[in-house]
């Protein structure tokens, strides 16, 4: 059960030390205080934990400094759209606003190789009016004996070209803790020239002792991948685990599954379920359509399966794009087979913005006849 | 090897009789001529089989009759996109066109089960300005326990509301050859009230002796269902039985395939591999998102999940939807769970054209990019 | 519900009569008699249909004639095993017995090529004892451009073969109902021979048509080979269409499922459901390693992945073993690759009594447990 | 390429000098060295890294202190079995073998839980003749909701009663990096009362950073299990990780894959893949029965479904079984359903010992056959 508090309470007001007293006399009950700092206010939320089955809503409603009061479900207690809860599906982070109802595309290199490919990449962003990217600095490789990334290295010059094009938010994969540190470390070194959205890979989805340790961090929202492997429900309980440590700030990333079905695409994409997790939880959506299909084949009318992919995601309401480009794809050392050229950056902006014209229009038609209903 | 005659070429001319005495010659070669009757004009062309590849196109292309050669790969022989093949990749049906440059909408009836029903669904169909449907006499079911369609008896009432309503073509599945004989006489006796779609489900895809004996028939155009549990190269050498047979006006269906990554869909929907069917090959794509979604679940906007993985398909190209609804579905004897209700006919297919509309901006606006790339 | 009758019950007896009498006094039950003609008596057992849950046992088991009485549950009605069902899990034919308590092995070649590659291998059968084998007449292919088997022109010279060196029975696939007619015509005109156990293959698991024609004919038993595709319960609805339509004498064939997770083996072996089919139902479980692997592998220490996979379907209790050999895999038509050479039957046969001698073990040890603990 | 030096060679010997002077003057190549420290002598060995395909065999071979000369294949470069590759397939560990041609069981609790019953447990493996046990402290479960285990606090009374009951070896799944220290603390305050085998479970396969770590560590051998979502090629890359940066005593498990094929297992039993992980690579393989098959249901002979699969993997070469026992199942906090009874531990034994010596009559029977094919 979570107890929503009036905005902006103090923890040493009257009303708060007043609640605190209620909550003590309640039998087999912790619980547990969430405070979110957002732009104009900070929200509180206290977590009961236990046998809240025997606690009424009304109850818990009355207490001084409560203003609304969720009993949630068994599954995804933080992030769960659960009866009658009105929490935001969204979020702030460096200006931008990440949410069920935005859409944001992150384009940019699978793996930073050499410094002239990041300012390429970062100028044609700019020069398209982006300010999001994608640069992987750390890459979890299948074998041992690949190049894994060019590690804190290369965050220096990646940052700064970050500051230099007004890049505002970069999604970058970790696969440890200690990242984190030398991440924040280059970040300051730099002047905070730039945002970091911390990625979580397919491989990690259930590494539960990073998700822990990265839903314990407030210094940066988190994108998490569904795991390749396992099911959509498995993949937001992993959510959960970092939501249930404190930090909320999280999208939620679909790249496909795992299957020889998927063949001749690279994995199986699952952007049916944009929907789904839309309903089921308050994240925002991400659809990773170059890992999805894995290639650059397109139809017979000129168009890349990617950007079939990405068009399917947008127009049933997508909230991020996250998708692999690179000046050089021949020279990539991390899959360059599947990255678009520069010079298709213009077209697949464009096109986004159809599918995501068609999505609106497509949510008008929705309420339009459900008002015609309402009203008959 | 394939050669294109001129068109209209009579079997008794000069010309062709030239033609057959070259190629009576050919070493190890056998052939096999195919005739497609369209609407302005016969098309005839030859099959050459057998060691091929010693034989030069040029040679061919100068043979007496002979307006173009197409070299075949191995793969999907008659139904594949081959090297400068410029093939059709349309057929005509009832006076409808039915390409990879048209859309169709089949909504109805997943099984048959009382006359009321289906003059509930047609009636509504033609209010809603529709001439296709799909209406179930033959289910497949997994257990020999369940209702298993109420097979040729009611055939004669189908067809009959079929006319009185302007349907002009039916898909109906059907799981045994005699059942196209049930059909043909069926209709004959109303007075050939309708035209009929012959679809063959995702557990008959590698029911060979079926799709040959469908194959040899050029009554009824067919529906090939993918199958849920093969790949797609597989499921699109089935659909080389049946134009191999002779039969090539087919429409390949995706549906989902059967996992647990489906969960909480019914499938998994396939509907990335729509611009990948229509590049390997000639054959109009249709979606079925009923069976891939199987359920009224929505997403926080409103719209039905249904309706968003036909957004999808159709954003990215399919040509033609084929969807369950029913007048009562609670009281339907097959998948009344997942079938659209006739108060969401209206909303669905305006739905529909809004993703149509966006699929055909984003051809122009490639057409677009693709010319200025060209010029410059 | 079944009504077990008293062995060789007469249905012009009084007591028979007295029975139907009484039945036909039941409110909304519809009955249907099956005998079951076996080497000593005739079983007669009436399936109830409908109401059955208003009907008590102990009632049914009250009538004349009446034997005993099993409540069957919804799934696998016929072939379940149901609270106190000690109905037969065995079947004699042409001599021999095939039960959940037995083992045979049919080594043959996967397709019939030519007639001296059947004559070696049945020579080979003879030499070590054996009179069971595989051959293949009508193969289902991918491509409609392979080989498609010898069809009947080939049944002949395999029947007079098998009757020259003592083959009393030939697993042999079929993919339509045609070639039943064509076995039959065949068998006759060899004077019968040998027997035929009407293989369904994995294609055709959910060929409901095919199944229901299968299962009114009583000339022959029926292996049906898993779906590998669907599910396991999926399939076993499979055979009960066989069974309801008359046809008992069933053997469910193991086989592999289709996933990239089998790699390196061709499908992925699910010989740990052995126990599984003998436990829901009373078929006789068959294994084919072959299919399963579909390699010539081996461990190091020298033995064929083929033989390991084989000895662990039959240590876990499997019935019969149909594996694909050839006197040149080399030549073969059919899934040459995966064959076992002729020089390999002598330890492949040995290697599978060791493998049954430890099941026979592991069930004694079992038992010995069992009525230690019920001592005590 | 790998140069396996004279065993005990010195790094100060005039040899060891001299073979290093050769060693730097090779162009474009860099080389790492490994020492392996067994029971009788220490094996050290080189490995070339770099343009090595221009380097020839005989050439290293000729060179001082070199013994034999590996060139690997690219894959599995450490672990796997190359061309005229005679490395060991086995290593020890408190006085215990672990190779490719011995068989241990490790039966114990999932999850520890209460003292009480890790010595219930203990006492029974040692009643039984049992020196290893499985004890889960540390537990990834897909909710953050549900028990996390008892973690470093139970790890004193378990370490103290592996000692006082003769445990030699415990396998222990570990989650992070941090709980090696945690368990090497609580071992030393035990006075090593016993062993480790660190065990990296199927959520953490490819979590590269945690193989790393875990490699870079001699204390422990590792139980590495295949990623239940990814191929057995990917699950072996990832145990390279562990053996390329330095550990090599490494056992992989197979534990089931995850698919709704599985059904009504648990997951999908993978013990076909013994023979073949044995030729891939030098590890022994484990098999884990209980998570395979997931429940505690029997085939009608009574032998429970996990007796029979753990049958299957012994017969084809396991030589390793981690299997769940525990006190009272009802009662365990993790995995209860599939846990076996004290009382069935001697069976199961018993059950193992069939199974194993099947195994080992079916090597004599291939050498049998193959020396008579050599001396002919």
């Amino acid at each position: 059960m979570i107890l929503v508090l009036t905005p902006n309470i103090k923890l040493d007001s009257d009303t708060y030390e007043q609640l605190v007293a209620h909550l003590s006399r309640l039998q087999n009950i912790q619980w547990r205080v969430h405070h979110e700092q957002g732009t104009e206010q900070t929200l509180t939320e206290i977590y009961l934990i236990g046998n809240t089955s025997a606690i009424s809503v009304d109850d818990m409603k009355s207490l001084p400094g409560v203003e609304r009061v969720v009993r949630v479900s068994e599954e995804y207690r933080v992030l769960g759209r659960h009866r009658d809860d009105h929490r935001a599906a969204h979020f702030d982070y460096r200006g931008l606003r990440f949410g069920q109802d935005t859409l944001h595309v992150f384009a940019g290199l699978c793996a930073v190789d050499e410094p002239r490919h990041v300012e390429a990449m970062m100028k044609a962003l700019r020069d398209n009016g982006q300010v999001c990217t994608r640069m992987g600095a750390y890459k979890p490789r299948t074998s041992p004996y690949s190049f894994q990334g060019h590690g804190k290295d290369c965050l220096p010059y990646v940052f700064e070209l970050a500051g230099k094009y007004g890049i505002k938010v970069i999604a970058m994969e970790i696969t440890h803790e200690s990242q984190i540190d030398e991440i924040n470390g280059a970040l300051q070194s730099s002047g905070n020239s730039t945002g970091i959205l911390l990625q979580i890979g397919t491989r990690n989805t259930q590494n539960f002792e990073l998700l822990k340790i990265v839903g314990r961090q407030q210094d940066f929202p988190v994108l998490l991948k569904r795991g390749f492997g396992i099911t959509l429900t498995e993949s937001l309980h992993a959510a959960e685990y970092l939501a249930s440590e404190g930090n909320r700030r999280i999208i939620f990333g679909l790249r496909g599954v795992k299957t020889n079905m998927a063949d001749p695409h690279r994995n199986f994409s699952d952007f049916a379920y944009v929907p789904v997790v839309k309903r089921l939880t308050r994240m925002p959506v991400c659809i990773d359509p170059s890992h999805a299909v894995g290639s650059r084949s397109s139809g017979p009318e000129g168009i890349l399966d990617i950007m079939h992919a990405t068009a399917q995601g947008v127009i049933a309401g997508a909230n991020m794009v996250l998708v692999d480009f690179h000046p050089e794809p021949a020279g990539a050392l991390v899959d360059g087979p599947q990255a678009l050229l520069l010079s298709e950056l213009g077209q697949f902006l464009e096109d986004i913005q159809i599918a995501r014209k068609a999505y609106e229009d497509r949510e008008a038609l929705a309420e339009c006849y459900r008002s015609t209903k309402e009203t008959t």
